[in-house]
């Protein structure tokens, strides 16, 4: 239950716990710039787990949309032009005040998007969450490991896969959570960034945001593949459980690796 | 059961399941321009409902989708360039022929689309679906109530709440169906506004027809959230729930407010 | 069980078997230029059937992803302008390496799009999924039967309904599998469609990838339809029985017309 971290022990649980329960009592409004495949589910898990979700790209209204919200997510799944245009509005009106989160979906597998996740890193994301082909891309051949990566460009990267890995350069920690069968449910990377960014909204320190909503997303996980008889009825139970997701579950459950 | 209206009562439940067999019976072509967070989910909802949803947005062919539709749909969430441009399209389409309602999400987040809702209703939808910010933000500050802005525009108000209020300023009814999960479900009053849609297709009177839309889906979602176990649940329940309302469930659970 | 075709008799849930084995084992990449309704069901069907989706349409970088892609799915629902500049690029990477399916959905609603959809048959599709409607559209009156439109542009017709028919001009499969509750769920059709892309992936002949696709996603709809309670739960249950879909269940289910 405990990851080391410059010299002292953490509680990942307990953290995770302390988190959704402020995101549970203040609602925070999360405006997502996602994808068309993953909206519907990634708004449905923002709502289980306490957010108020908004997903607008129109150029002329994402602004005033961020500008009354309390997180926003960045990510890059069937990105558009008018998507990206309105990622630059949104980033403007995020300003210091709303902390944001990058996921760079699939850029691994078109060198431009790609290109254009390297500027958006510029643009100081809180975080990112991605897996490990789209790190690879992102930090380049012969580029740093994810600590020394988030280290040098000043946020916290949430290497998602059998195992989890959050760092901001200095703390790291593993979660061992989840199940197999997400992996065969489309859209559980984008929710769980989303997840990221709603912890984010309620915990300024953004290695303990996404240590939270990445415990979360995986204990809830976990908890749905038990009732599950396949990939169909996971992403249904996923949303009843994180809905249903208390302090004794995280507890019992959560795994520092 | 009853609810007064100009000097009679009427049976709120018998008018919904007269209307539902109507939908079932003739399965109306509803035409929706929404956005693509509650897509699938509505189209779904009108499949279970008894009418045949079509989506599309490009502005060469939504004049001909709209032409042979029977009822349209103008949902402002998501709403980016093409959408708007779509709009102007299907309501020319539309004309005196094909019933149309407007469901003017989030206008309270955003100035330009509180002022571009108030353009849509200058061009004569038969009923507007919408929550209370929503209806603040549309009828302005110092504004009338709600009957009274029915009244004013020609037009039908459906203020969904807690308890759902139907009014074209002369009769009004309230609706007490409904459950509070169904507000951590997304897209729940995009799916409700498209089911008034097509009850309108099937029922020349907006407010008979916007009482049936709204009180047929309050009683699914309350038997639905009955056998869900959270908010993930619920969403495929209310599905199934809507394909298999009866007369006599809405006669037993409908309940004039 | 057996269909003739060329003087001989083929086995066809024995051919869908083999080729759903080959899915799994290979897990091809299958992008999908679809509808917005359709992409999250569509996703969901082809990672439970072992095929890795993905949806970008983005011009400058949908040829990225189809160069890296096994096949390629072009559906024509909810048709924007953005989406038609990507079929272009897609279809120019595909060239001769990546096989490709149209799915002209509701080409009978509008002319336009009736129009464009013959101009991508031009192109070279390897098979058309599509309804006896949408036939009629794109063959025009008095045009020939679907087996003489196959031969003429030398592809295979997919040609569903309450029975499918399985045409390249010389070999014909009726399959008379699915449940009527499968016409009351969005995209069922677009998720067949790109399900016969995935078994294009592992298989050749595209004749017997029609087959496979059609075959398996009928056999699916009917074990869901055994457990579910309406349309709502039957979108959940088909995606759990495509992906516990094995060749006794095809064997024992599968049914030649």
């Amino acid at each position: 239950m405990r990851a080391p971290t410059e010299g002292q022990t953490v509680d990942l649980p307990a953290i995770t716990a302390d988190v959704l329960a402020r995101l549970r009592a203040r609602a925070p409004r999360v405006h997502c710039i996602t994808n068309t495949v993953a909206q519907a589910f990634t708004a449905n898990m923002l709502l289980a787990a306490g957010a108020i979700p908004s997903m607008t790209i129109a150029a002329d209204e994402v602004g005033a949309f961020v500008a009354r919200a309390d997180a926003l997510l960045v990510n890059l799944g069937t990105f558009d032009a008018e998507r990206r245009a309105a990622v630059d509005a949104a980033i403007a009106a995020a300003g210091e005040r709303v902390p944001w989160v990058l996921d760079p979906v699939f850029i691994d597998r078109a060198p431009a998007r790609a290109a254009y996740a390297r500027t958006l890193v510029a643009k100081a994301p809180r975080a990112i969450r991605l897996n490990a082909a789209e790190f690879g891309a992102l930090a380049g051949p012969g580029e740093a490991a994810p600590a020394d990566y988030a280290r040098e460009h000043g946020l916290v990267v949430g290497l998602t896969g059998a195992t989890d890995l959050v760092t901001d350069g200095s703390r790291h920690a593993g979660i061992a959570n989840g199940h197999r069968l997400m992996g065969k449910v489309t859209a559980m990377g984008c929710a769980a960034s989303a997840l990221v960014a709603a912890c984010l909204a309620v915990e300024p320190d953004a290695w303990r945001a996404t240590v939270a909503g990445l415990l979360a997303f995986g204990v809830a996980g976990e908890v749905a593949a038990e009732r599950a008889r396949g990939p169909g009825s996971l992403a249904v139970e996923i949303i009843d459980a994180l809905h249903d997701l208390d302090r004794a579950t995280l507890l019992k459950r959560g795994r520092a690796a």
